[in-house]
């Protein structure tokens, strides 16, 4: 099992955490994320429905932001909310938007 | 004094927001515009520094999203943030943006 390549905590900057979580798509996966501590959902999973560039383009905003972790184990990658190290950074945050958002429904 | 167009309160978008607040311009414009509760300060002197249509993109990001009003007064434009709306809509996400930028330093 691999974590994919992410920003620290000390690198995550408010304004990409800001454009990460300005997209209503990429809203529901981390409200789908927050029901959760575990890296439980498959990127996969959590968006079903979207061409792959599209989906490719999601996850690349999420991780890079340092919204997102991404765990690798062979073919399989399992996404986690990194509420830790976002709480840390930016109290308050991602609970006021995870207030005003609805998360997917997976699986 | 005319307000000029903006979306409602109950209009408010957290996309929207969370996109016009992505932003490092405009971010301190919005640390700039919390230290005040009145229309004080010009959209001029809050921007001094670049090209008009810039400036304007900017504007427009800030008052569509409902993030900031505008009052218009003659050929004079001043603004303010929507501080009460956006605390309504969206609890604690206004505090946790700020406690993350700094504020622009005018006048």
């Amino acid at each position: 099992m691999t974590t994919m390549p992410q920003p620290s905590r000390e690198q995550l900057d408010i304004s990409r955490v800001l454009e990460a979580l300005s997209n209503p798509i990429r809203q529901r996966v981390v409200a789908q994320l927050a029901t959760t501590t575990d890296f439980r959902f498959t990127c996969g999973e959590l968006l079903p429905d979207l061409p792959k560039s599209t989906a490719t383009h999601h996850w690349r905003m999420l991780r890079d932001s340092g919204v997102v972790g991404v765990e690798r184990n062979g073919r399989e990658f399992r996404a986690g909310l990194r509420r830790d190290d976002l709480d840390a950074r930016f109290p308050g945050l991602l609970d006021a938007v995870l207030a005003a958002v609805a998360p997917l429904t997976v699986g």
